[in-house]
């Protein structure tokens, strides 16, 4: 028995590697939550395939049920796939259930994935490091709610580039609290729906573009790399 | 003509993406540096093979003249895959390939890899993000000269997590800076060749890591995400 805790990259069915397919041909279960895109898991050809993300109109399900469905599972099988989206370990709860199933005695395996921080603005030509304009970039989460007490949060970043996964939601504040750290005027760029044929890319300013049309899942990344993209692209 | 500007991964052949092997499939000419693993050449079947990198006892070649390099044989072939470790971004000068290429007019196509930032502490069950623990992370080069005047790399990050890659030439100096904004006693893990079977862990602290008997090239993960790799690792 094992439980390969497995990175789908960041949509393109094409961005996974040859070891999230290997164990995903493999497996006898396949349980996933929302992915950007559902054919990778056409790569698990015949397995029993669980869904345990959100519904629309329903709850998602809790992580304490979603890591006793894998224990359970990790027990009565030879082979199970717990497949999310980007890489198992940036903000994937990767670690919480790795964790969970080590307590129970189950063997797991984990296998990274081309994270969207970092697969979509490349994808792109937009580079998150570049020599003479950023030698650091720093991943953070936008879904933290900025009315919480005891923020784990503080949006105080000094990396050159910064990437916010699931930034759309708190936008305002959060940029709000970045520009006490850094220039308004400093370039963002949004990345709607990331590698997938529905992208859309949205620019502005950290002062400016909370204010655009702009929807989720998305990717906001803020730094003077923005500018070399834009230059590029002669938007 | 076509460039394909191409992460490889954080070594292991199997963490190559599908469309990293779709490149180097329809590969004329394959233009590489030092990889972790050269398997990955083995992908490009019939491609003449050109090593850019550095050899024992000689000087690798100039940036602008790899540029070079891949300007005229993006003139001359079908496709150009020019294969870089990780993701082609990250550290990797793939924008300034990127721009040389574009001004001359030849199209590059960017294939995203697995960073070994992320992709090698996965591999082995550290997480770089962990709820209650880390909710952000910096990824940085430690190859900056610490003498040199005006640098770019400030050490003042404030990230849950850092992740220093070619961290060990400027061990001391680094985490004697980190050290000004972080506790002496954040514990600290360094990876040795990750991913391979020659791996190797070193663990210890922001005071104390650069006195253990590290070689490169290696990664430094520093934080308290240590803390929850240790624990599940016994050590």
């Amino acid at each position: 028995m094992v439980v390969y805790l497995v990175g789908a990259g960041p949509g393109d069915p094409d961005l996974v590697t040859l070891k999230a397919v290997k164990a995903l041909k493999k497996a006898d279960v396949v349980v996933y939550d929302r992915l950007a895109n559902e054919e990778i898991l056409d790569y698990a050809n015949g397995a029993e395939m669980i869904y345990v993300g959100k519904r629309a109109g329903a709850h998602s399900k809790k992580q304490e049920e979603i890591n006793e469905i894998l224990i359970e599972l990790g027990k009565k099988h030879g082979a199970v796939v717990r497949l999310k989206g980007g890489d198992p370990f940036v903000f994937g709860r990767g670690g919480e259930e790795m964790l969970a199933l080590l307590e129970e005695g189950i063997p797991v395996e984990l296998v990274p994935g081309v994270t969207s921080a970092i697969g979509v603005p490349t994808t792109l030509g937009l580079p998150v490091t570049h020599r003479g304009v950023a030698t650091s970039f720093t991943v953070v989460t936008g879904h933290e709610d900025p009315t919480k007490k005891d923020k784990q949060v503080k949006w105080n970043y000094k990396a050159d580039t910064i990437v916010i996964l699931m930034g759309v939601g708190h936008l305002e504040e959060n940029t709000r609290e970045i520009m006490k750290y850094k220039d308004p005027n400093t370039p963002v760029c949004v990345i709607e729906k990331g590698t997938s044929p529905d992208e859309k890319i949205v620019l502005g300013t950290l002062e400016n573009i909370h204010q655009k049309d702009i929807n989720p899942p998305a990717l906001v990344i803020i730094g003077p790399v923005v500018d070399v993209f834009k230059n590029i692209k002669n938007f």
